[in-house]
C-alpha cells in the first residue's frame, strides 16, 4: 500500500472516522483506524463496536489522492496518526506500508514510522440490504435528533430508555425519548410513503455522534434498517449503529390531552431565568425550582438553605386558567426550552402533581415535551 | 452597604480579583470576595494567602457606580457572585447588604440573595512602604516573566526553585529560573537607577497570575518589595505576592562561555519539528530526542520501541564547528524555542554531555536559555 494525499482532505475524513473510535476500547484493534487503498479511492474505517464510520476519499483534483500501490493496514493507535498528520509541515502527505506491518508517514522534511496490524484482523461491518432504503431530509432529521436526544436516560438500569425510539408509518417519522422523568416527542413528514411500518431504538450516544457528522451542506440521508443495525448513508460516509434490543414502552397515554392552566411566553427569556435559578439549585441540596402562575403574574422561586434564595419575574404573553404552584428540576426545563430555540411556546398544565407539556405556541411543529413535577414538602 | 453598578465594569474587576481566589482554600473566608463600598469607590479583594488582588472601581460615568450607602461584606463563595452577575438580565446591578450578613443582588426582573461574612473577619493585606518604589516597563516585564517562568521547578523538593529570582542593580533587572535541568535568564535595562541592590524570589504561580492581569494597554508597573512580600501596583489594581524564603543558588557559573559547535536557525521551524517528535516521545517510555549536527546537515531522531520512529531534517542558516550528537527532553527545547518567538536563534554546544545554550542570534536581547542533555545508552 502506498498513496499520497492532500493533508486537509485527509484530516477532514480522519476527523469523521475518529468519532467512532474510543481510546478505551477493550478490543485492542479498535483503537486503530483501517486504511484501504483501492484503485480509485481510499477507505477509512473506525469503530467502537457500537458505532462504525466508514469514509471514502476519491481520486480527484481536490483530494490530490494518488494510489501508487493498493493495499490495506490498520494503523494503531488512530489518535497518533491523526495527531501526526495535523502537525506535518507540508500539504502533501505520503503513507506507505513498509516491511511487516510498519507504516511510514512522510511530508517534506518529516518522516514518521508507526505500528500497524494486518487489515484482515479488523472486524467486518454489518451487511445491509441496499433495497430497503428510506430517504430522510438531513437537516430536519438532525433537528429531530437534537430535540429528542436530550430526554434519553443516562442510566443503564433500563437500557432501552438510553435510546430514541423511531417509528415510521406511511410518510410519518416519529421520534420519542423519555428517561421516565421527562419526555420529548417529534413527528415529521417524509417525502415518500413506506408501506411497511418500522419501529427501532437507536442509542442516544450514536445519534449524538451522527449529528456531528451531518454537516450543514448535506441535504439527504439514506437510512437502512436491519434487525440489529442501522446504516445512515451520507455522501462519502457510511455511519453504522447497533440498535437497542427490547420493547420501547408505550408513551402515548403519558401526554395529557387537556389542561387547566396555559401560558404563552418566549422560550429563551424563560430559559435564561431558569438557568440563573439553577446556579443556586445546583449548589443546594435539592435541584428544584418552584413556578407560580397566577392571573397576571408568573414567578420562579428557589430557596436553598445555606446557599441563598432566588426570585424571578418571568415575562409572558398570556396566561389563561387556574392559579398553579408547581415544582420541577430546572435542568429538564432548561433543556426542553432550549430545544425550541428563541420562539414562542405554550406551557399547558393540569395540576401541581401532574406532568405538564410544552409545545410551539403556533402549532408549526408536531413537537411536544413533557416534564414530571417534583413533589416538595410544604 | 448598597450600590448600583454597570454589570460589564463589575465583571471586569471581578475577573481580576477571582484570579487570586482558590475554590479549595483551607481557610473558608478566602473562598469569598470582600466588597468595600466607600464614598467615591468600590474596592474588591480576593486572596489565596499566597496571592492577593485588590481592585478598585471609581464613581464615574463609565462605571455608573452609585454608592447609596457605604459599608462592607465578604460574599461567599466568590464564584457564585461571579456566576450570578455574568448571567443577570440587565446592564444595571444593585448589590445590598440586608439584615444580618445576607447580600441581595438585583437586576431588572431577577432577584438573588446569597450569604456573606462580616468584612472585619477578612485577613489584612500586607503593609507596604510606599517610598521604596521601583518603576517597571509593564509590557517588557511581562515578556521577562513569560520567558523565565517556563523554567521554574514544578516540584516542592527544593521550594526556592519553584520561583523566579529577580535581582536589581543600579538600572539592570535580571530574572533567572532553573529547575536544575534547564535554565532561563533575561536582563533588561530600567529607566531609572536604584542605589540599593535588591534580590528576591517570586513564586512562579504568582507571576503567571500577574501576567494575566497586565493588559496590553498598561505602560508602567510600580513594584514595592518588603522582606516577605511584593506589591505590583497597576492602574486600579494592587497585586500582592508572598516571596519565597531562602537563598537562590548562584547560576552564573552554569552558563558555558565557549562552544565547539554553533548553529543559527529559525526558532519556530525547529520548534515545529521538536513538537512533532514529542508526539511519539510522549507515547514512548523515554521522553528523549536525539539531535545530530554534522557539517552540512541537522537532523532530529527518535526511536520509541512499541510506538514508532521519527526522523526530521531541520532547516538552518549556518553550522560551524564540530560534529555533535546530543540527546535532550523535547519539551524543554519546545518551551525554550517558543519563548523566543519566530526569530533567528543561535544554539551553542560544547559537547554531548555538557549543557548547551540558546540565544537570540543578533544579540538584540540579553536573554539566554540553557538545557542539560540526557545521557542515553549507546
Amino acid at each position: 500500500m502506498k498513496f499520497s494525499i492532500n493533508r486537509s482532505k485527509f484530516i477532514e475524513q480522519l476527523n469523521n472516522v475518529q468519532l467512532a473510535i474510543s481510546s478505551r476500547s477493550t478490543i485492542p484493534i479498535l483503537s486503530g483506524i483501517k486504511l484501504v487503498a483501492q484503485n480509485n479511492q481510499l477507505i477509512l474505517t473506525g469503530s467502537d463496536a457500537d458505532i462504525s464510520v466508514e469514509a471514502s476519499i476519491e481520486v480527484n483534483e481536490e483530494s490530490q489522492l494518488e494510489i501508487e500501490k493498493t493495499g490495506s493496514i490498520v494503523v494503531m493507535p488512530a489518535r497518533m496518526l491523526m495527531d501526526i498528520v495535523k502537525k506535518l509541515p507540508d500539504e502533501k502527505v505520503i503513507i506507505e506500508l513498509k516491511e511487516s506491518t510498519q507504516v511510514s508517514i512522510d511530508s517534506k522534511t518529516s518522516s514518521f514510522v508507526i505500528n500497524g496490524i494486518e487489515a484482515d484482523q479488523y472486524p467486518h461491518l454489518p451487511e445491509i440490504d441496499a433495497n430497503k432504503k428510506i430517504e430522510l431530509p438531513a437537516q430536519l432529521f438532525k433537528q429531530v435528533v437534537r430535540q429528542t436526544v436530550i430526554a434519553v436516560s443516562k442510566h443503564e438500569s433500563r437500557p432501552i430508555l438510553t435510546g430514541v425510539e423511531f417509528s415510521i408509518e406511511t410518510n410519518k417519522l416519529t421520534a420519542v425519548a423519555t428517561d421516565s422523568h421527562r419526555l420529548s416527542k417529534r413527528t415529521i413528514t417524509l417525502e415518500e410513503s413506506y408501506p411497511n411500518s418500522l419501529d427501532f431504538v437507536i442509542p442516544g450516544k450514536s445519534l449524538t455522534e451522527l449529528n456531528r457528522i451531518i454537516s450543514d451542506d448535506i441535504e439527504t440521508l439514506d437510512l437502512y434498517v436491519t434487525d440489529s443495525q442501522v446504516l445512515f448513508a451520507l455522501p462519502q460516509i457510511n455511519f453504522y449503529s447497533r440498535l437497542l434490543e427490547g420493547n420501547y414502552p408505550n408513551t402515548d397515554q403519558l401526554i395529557p390531552s387537556e389542561s387547566n392552566t396555559k401560558v404563552i411566553l418566549n422560550a429563551d427569556l424563560f430559559e435564561a431565568a431558569v438557568d440563573r435559578a439553577s446556579l443556586l439549585s445546583h449548589a443546594g441540596k435539592n435541584n428544584v425550582i418552584k413556578l407560580i402562575i397566577a392571573n397576571d403574574q408568573m414567578e420562579v422561586f428557589g430557596d436553598y438553605p445555606g446557599v441563598g434564595q432566588i426570585e424571578e419575574d418571568i415575562p409572558f404573553k398570556s396566561i389563561e386558567g387556574d392559579v398553579i404552584e408547581i415544582s420541577f428540576n430546572p435542568d429538564y426545563m432548561k433543556q426542553a426550552l432550549n430545544a425550541f430555540g428563541p420562539v414562542e411556546v405554550g406551557i399547558e398544565l393540569v395540576g401541581a402533581l401532574r406532568p405538564f407539556i410544552i409545545k410551539p405556541s403556533d402549532g408549526s411543529l408536531d413537537f411536544v415535551q413533557l416534564i414530571t413535577p417534583i413533589r416538595t414538602p410544604e
